[in-house]
């Protein structure tokens, strides 16, 4: 870890052949501060942990002379056709990890037709991001404090193309993450929310000894409820997805919120530490959704035998986030199309050996019950 | 570790944000010996581990887009507001970790609104320790071979302003704790069991080789029993808890004994190796108080999640004893303050993320199924 | 590892009492390439792993008194007698481990009495290697995209008087292994599929990015089905294993499809990553196949303890490919000897511990229940 | 690990406070070979780490405010009343961890009440061993090919006054150990079993390559059998027990052949690997036996918790081997007597704080159900 980080390769080095690769040689091209934000983990960590646990837990079950002639992965969300099940995560402040930032990432991702998911908190405009890909880009949304500003941002993405919403509603605070207070993390000048510029954001608070320090805050207040769910969803036509819902009963009500679609997700580890891994969590949200809207998950995935169980546990598609921000440090949109890349070639060869000739021959047969 | 310690911190470094940090940074503020006395354990240490193992074991589920505003942390004990639950768990001759021992506990521990259990064995007196906290302190008492000395105790917790009573049962002898013995752990000159002076005390007893080591030295002769327990009911009117009871059915006896509180709790793995966590523990003590008593829990506290997961289990509140004496160790009361201001920050935030407004929302849904 | 390896060795050490011995002291004999080649597994080598972990999991009852003379581990298979039941499995390109490859391994396998399957891939000529050993050969088979080739390699292996066929139906396509590709490894100049000389081979391929990594590469329009299988039951009257089966209902489809046996096969964890033990997966094949055909099993077998649980689990005979390929490198057709007569000796020890006097007497008993 | 060992010390150092002080210190006294034989076991020593893993497995559960007054550990096996019920195991050769070898070995456990088991493989007489404690010594048997020589044993250890005949049964071959063949482990010339001069013994067997190891060597026709038990019954009216038992069949049949006593036992993990700890095959022992005959144990013993827990799981009483041979090479008999104290005192500590004054108090509900 360096002050003054190595500059993004031109090409891709031969030692590069997994996401776990990058993550190995993404330190080296990110300052130490930067490193802490996008790895690090709330608590202890144990969310990360258990995300990479879980997947590690389930086990697949090879086929053998199955037909696979004309095999693809092909697949369609909302009504738009996608290459492939795996999308870029929604990501903050991109432009730590690489001077072109979100900007980079939408051209690598667009490159290999993986779509992407830009973050309110992007640092480049979502209107840019989203003219670098070809592949239809979703935004991911914090509900603003102020009401309009949300819709201010909901007819932005809208008129910059984005083919979906990605509500996040797991994050009403931030999570304790300890890597970033040590590392003494702080936006660096040039790095902002571009997007939010001009808007009212909550005023950092830090409660005096004696006081309670979250509750005590105020910051709560403003906090999005499931009154705020129904509101949005009358703001917005476009495919609206609700994000970080992993209970059973949470994705019930939001269902019967009128959303499209729910992403599994702990925030990749960020929020409340001890959460179990969303391959854990998966299967009782897909059981709720039964079909009736998309579900998509995040969490630990960084091989494509790790996007296969998702799909068998239910998924529709899965995101990928840190994978994607370490290639990207690593060699920009190059990396990060390679990355993707990389991730395809594993799912296709995971789909061949266990003889599914499509996403719909993917199911809970695939995971094999004996340890 | 060193002879001579660093002297406590008058400030908090950046470096520590977490109790654990402070068990990091305390062996540089201690002797060998009086950090082999506060950390170590009996035998093989395994019920130290299994007290962490059995808080990692448990998983949380989160809930999204909850009404959360006035949230608050505060609890009733035995008629007596707390602004949240997380005491100070008795810590014997804590003039080992800082040169102003007990009262800069009490005093850093009032600063945040956090309850304090004094120790009979404490090294300042109760008195003394009392006066120096707005928040009502409890007396935890050995009983004495003299019941008359006991009696001397309980009127002067009384008198001092203590809340309660919180007899410990589980240490009719020493566990056998191997690194205190390997550092030599003797109390130096000027630290002593301050409360006890004039009082009867067992000769330490180092039995001849071939001699019963333990049963033969006639220390178990006055070892408390439920007679005792009997008898101790009717000398106090203030709240009476009993501590070191895991079995559910010393918990149904020590409630038939009249008991106001249990403290499920296993001497921080001091006494008897191999038990298991108190978080194990906990619900089926809980089931039996049904209610009818408060239920405190000891036992690898070190995270507002883990807060969290013990009311979760059953407990009403929780004590925190190594966390606390690390941070005095460290930086003094301001260092006990940090350290609880921490946990309750991790306790609210935990909180939020999972849904509950108030302690009474905190039940068993809050931990989830998944692994 | 080494560019330049150490020459094999002309005598047994002492310090080599055991297969893993072997493993040890394998990579000083081999380039860096090969033992990246060799040892590898794909993905993140979890099935390498859950290979020894499903055997590590097992647990044995010793038995004692039992009546012992006259033990044997003969056993017969296909009408053929065996000394014992551990056969050397298929590897391709032997030269990379020894100059002499697959007639030094032969060799080796000979003098204690192991069979050997001969690889499609041998870097030897099918017909010399045969020739080397005095216990029937037998060949395994990848099908050819031209079928008048899978005859002519047939109908060689018949020639040079194979037992058996083994047809491989678990790699349509490879696996993804990383410790290859970072090593850089390429067949050396000297080192090729003699036996395949003058036959269509899949030309290598690699997409481009955003193109189709696998599906879009027209590799899998020749993969084998169940359809080439029953062509080629057709093609043969030598008994017609097939190997990789792990599934329960390919195990049923292939006895179906008139096959003689059966290999419950991970391909070494070569191929798919995620997969469970062989030894998690065999027990479910075995009753598939109820005594109608033969079951064998490889993956992780390393001691005879190992051999003994797999006979435990239903399999009749067991195939043994790194620790003889290991020893290969490292003492030549003498290393193979040794380290093929010390599992036998173990698992003659592990018979006579467990009270069994020949392979008849092993069975699900010899498992204890117990952790 | 030395060739020229340190001498026994004649003192107890601070450091040593625990059996497994003992093991860490153990090395410096020993030479590497003799270190390699007394701490080796067989194979991958998976059954030596069962042994350890099944006890840590176990929890025990804490009792508080039991009277204790009057506690003892006092048993009485055969009819002879022992201060407790901790024996040193049978081990041969122990000359090898000190020049005094079994006499102060006997010399030791006298000085703590504790019985002693000598072996047939003794390295100094029997007489002599026997003469040197006040406690009734055992004598272990390995039954010799020639029935007339087993009859001697017998005969010289009645007539030496020993107590018990202890009949080992769970090791007609030696286990494959492989740290004594690294070791190039050899008796010195100084070291044999000196009670079997002038007895047939098995000349050692290496069978060439190609040969069965095991069973073309002609050793497995002398091996015993349950017929030769029934014989060996009949030779003695001393107490007969069989030592090496762990399945609930062969304790039935060594039940009905009029043993006296079984000792569950893997022979420290010395013999065949991949077998349970001793812990998890006892219930099912002691069951069979259903208190008609005593139960024994061995495997793993290292603390007085584990004491505590093998007697909860049913056992009468425990042998302990390597812990005493530490203290042995370590310390001679003032280190044999100084673990052994060890071991009762925290056997009667665990006592005290699970509540129990007497072993009959000492049951199941000792061993808590929660992990």
């Amino acid at each position: 870890m360096n002050s003054t980080p190595d500059a993004p390769l031109s090409h891709i080095p031969r030692s590069l052949v997994s996401a776990a690769d990058y993550a190995a040689a993404a330190p080296a091209h990110l300052t130490e501060q930067a490193w802490a934000y996008f790895s690090g983990g709330a608590g202890d960590e144990s969310t990360l942990r258990h995300n990479r646990e879980a997947l590690d837990a389930l086990r697949l079950q090879n086929r053998v002379l199955s037909r696979l002639e004309g095999a693809s992965t092909k697949c369609t969300l909302f009504g738009v056709p996608y290459a492939h099940p795996i999308l870029i995560a929604p990501v903050a402040y991109q432009r730590l990890a690489h001077p072109e930032g979100e900007v980079a990432m939408a051209t690598g991702a667009s490159a290999v037709g993986a779509g992407m998911v830009i973050s309110t908190q992007a640092s480049m405009l979502l209107e840019d991001v989203a003219a670098a890909t070809q592949v239809p880009s979703w935004f991911q949304l914090y509900m603003q404090p102020d009401r309009d500003h949300t819709r201010q941002l909901l007819a932005r993405a809208r008129q910059a193309g984005c083919a979906a919403i990605v509500v996040t509603v797991d994050a009403p605070v931030n999570g304790i993450r300890a890597r970033e207070h040590r590392a003494g993390f702080v936006l660096p000048a040039d790095v902002s929310a571009v997007n939010l510029v001009g808007m009212q954001t909550h005023a950092s608070f830090t409660a005096p000894l004696g006081a309670s320090p979250l509750f005590g805050s105020g910051l709560l207040t403003a906090a999005p409820t499931w009154r705020d769910l129904a509101w949005l969803r009358q703001q917005t036509d476009l495919p609206l997805l609700v994000k970080g819902v992993t209970a059973a009963d949470d994705a019930r009500r939001a269902i019967e919120a009128g959303v499209d679609g729910i992403v599994v997700s702990n925030h990749g580890g960020r929020t409340l530490d001890g959460q179990p891994g969303s391959a854990s969590q998966l299967p009782a949200v897909a059981k709720v959704a039964a079909g009736q809207v998309k579900i998509l998950v995040d969490g630990g995935v960084q091989r494509g035998t790790d996007v296969l169980k998702m799909l068998a546990l239910g998924a529709d598609a899965v995101l990928v986030g840190r994978p994607a921000v370490y290639a990207l440090a690593v060699a920009g949109a190059l990396g990060v199309a390679h990355v993707m890349h990389i991730l395809r070639a594993e799912l296709e060869t995971a789909m061949a050996l266990t003889g599914c000739a499509t996403l719909a021959d993917v199911g809970p047969h695939v995971l094999a019950q004996a340890p």
